[in-house]
């Protein structure tokens, strides 16, 4: 059941993308990004973001300090000076305020954010998926009898007709040659590199410079006033935690996503963990409030998604007693960004739109809310 | 696979709690505890630990900066001077010196604790078993007609006999009684109420107080020095959050258990998790070290365990790089504790105590190395 449902969901994301990579005249029509797209292609490190302090895992300790100092000084700068970021600033400064009937402990500070399309962006598809078919195509220069698989050939060649004639099981086929049968540390090998090098298909930036600056302003502003910050993500959590220090500053047990299962075994004498083909959590929807409870152990007091995927995360954290935050990022700005929300393929938002009015929920509109979206603007 | 996994596993235990009910004379034997049952019955708190700063949630922000005043001075004072302190203070010693090449970053300073039999007490039966069965004869006193269940009557009555026809499939019945049906807020209640009031039916000490406090100062010594210290243990991650920062001083989220199925559901118009009677993961033997890949991310550079379960979780993490610590907590002690290994139908220790000698794994031999055992007999 639960398998059939990660199949199906990865079946949609898998339709967007082959529809995108068929209709990229009408997402340019929606973008003037592609311009600009080499400008940044000297840059051959992770580390893309100067100016907040979000570098290398080496450095973070040393510039979370630093970020206390700043401590309040000017936070959130590229926000514009609307009336979200006025509820934000507002929101904290009375939860750490020792002296306000709504203070929060900082134990009890966690907060929650979703991955793609409310930290990072996900057009034309989810990063993810754009990952499993650049891994496929590594695998097949390395050894190239893999290609004697017709869906494996079909890949290589961006044969997407043919790819979509496997459907579901096709998919399924590509994610486990894609993400299994290697050891952990031979995957997060894997992912640092592709971090490291892989280009957006559309805009040619490192997938590390698709980060939304605003959002890696809130993570700093909530982190520099004690907040615990979690990713919780439908993206996989071994996807996200080779680079979710160097390029959010979250730390790997703060990292909460889908899970594929895993096997201990001792192998030329020593213990390894080896990945599966099997899934062992999909972390989408309803699971979202499941897994902080499972792993977290806490009803969060933050909350910050983009789809109606995050609708029951909001919820179950806007449920508790006191002052709480609940965020919607709403993806509205057709030239610097993608616009779309109800009638989306990635990212839907249509019922998560009518809650946030229904219940007051923060709701970011990306156009006007937001000074600088992605770094690279800078 | 899992779940009869589970259930055999369940099964066993739950022979060793009927034979020891059966057989309290031969328990007996082996230790003279009993005449001090009493002493401390009128404690009616969770706070039993006074001499070390584990005190209450509230306070432990506050005792955590004192620990760190504290810090290194005179550590581990139940710990007799032997080569096992020694080596203790060596290791944290060393990897915590910046000038050491075996320094290791505090993001890096991993510490996994097994529970039962390594934390606190095991006999004459794991902890949640005596739960599971006092919840069981709570739950019948609430409603009588539960009793209309043959087996619920036979745990009501003691009628062990009886309750021991009903095998496997009869402990998965006791256990979902006991522990599902309720939602995670209301299973918090239930679980802060029995720690608080319930006793063991050999010492009749509150279980807050069958703690090892050479253990308790371990966390301590270890938590001054910067380390994250972890629970894993096969018990359920919901028995064992709602006391592990008042017992043990480890906050909710450092908690890896086995765990429940939970449903997420809008009760009159309010989130709520409601557990499932359905495995959702049995953190057991070669689960350990995946669980803590899973939710961690990372391998630790030490870990304690008791028992044959605990081998792997400390195999894997003797196998990075650097300076770790593994550690096997040797129950010789029959008069102050209980004396067991190899043939003990809880916390069997068998290969361990080779793999042990074989790996230079510290073993930790109670009677020896303890000056003292549980902080009562202070």
């Amino acid at each position: 059941m639960r398998k059939s449902i990660f199949y199906t969901t990865m079946f949609l994301l898998f339709f967007v993308f082959l529809s995108s990579c068929n209709n990229k005249s009408k997402t340019d029509e929606n973008k003037t990004k592609t311009d600009t797209a080499t400008v940044n292609e000297k840059i051959d490190t992770v580390v893309i973001i100067k100016h907040i302090p979000v570098t290398t895992k080496k450095e973070t300790a040393y510039k979370k300090e630093e970020r206390k100092k700043a401590k309040n000084l000017n936070p959130l700068p590229s926000w514009n000076n609307t009336k979200t970021k006025k509820t934000i600033i507002d929101f904290v400064t009375t939860v750490t305020d020792k002296n306000s009937q709504y203070y929060i402990n900082p134990e009890n500070r966690i907060a929650t954010f979703d991955n793609d399309g409310t930290l990072w962006a996900e057009q034309p598809s989810y990063f993810q998926i754009l990952f499993v078919f650049d891994r496929i195509k590594e695998l097949a220069k390395e050894n190239p009898k893999l290609k004697r698989d017709k869906l494996v050939k079909a890949v290589v060649n961006d044969d997407l007709e043919t790819v979509r004639k496997y459907g579901i099981s096709g998919l399924g086929n590509l994610m486990s040659i894609a993400q299994s049968g290697v050891t952990t540390d031979e995957f997060e090998a894997i992912m640092k590199k592709w971090i490291k090098t892989a280009k957006h298909p559309e805009t040619g930036k490192l997938y590390s410079q698709m980060v939304y600056l605003p959002m890696l302003e809130l993570i700093s502003y909530l982190e520099n006033n004690d907040f615990m910050v979690y990713m919780v993500s439908g993206s996989g959590t071994d996807f996200m935690r080779p680079w979710s220090e160097s390029v959010f500053g979250i730390p790997e047990n703060h990292v909460l996503g889908s899970r594929q299962k895993l096997e201990y075994k001792i192998e030329n004498g020593k213990p390894v963990l080896v990945k599966l083909p099997e899934v062992d959590y999909n972390n989408h929807y309803k699971a979202k409030p499941v897994s902080i409870y499972q792993i977290i152990g806490k009803k969060p007091v933050v909350a910050f998604g983009n789809a109606d995927d995050d609708i029951p995360m909001l919820q179950w954290t806007m449920s508790g007693d006191g002052k709480r935050l609940a965020g919607i990022v709403h993806h509205t700005d057709s030239v610097r960004e993608w616009a779309y929300d109800k009638n989306s393929r990635t990212g839907e938002l249509d019922k998560g739109l009518e809650e946030a009015v229904k219940n007051n929920w923060l709701i970011i509109d990306m156009k006007k809310d937001w000074k600088v979206i992605f770094p690279y603007e800078l």
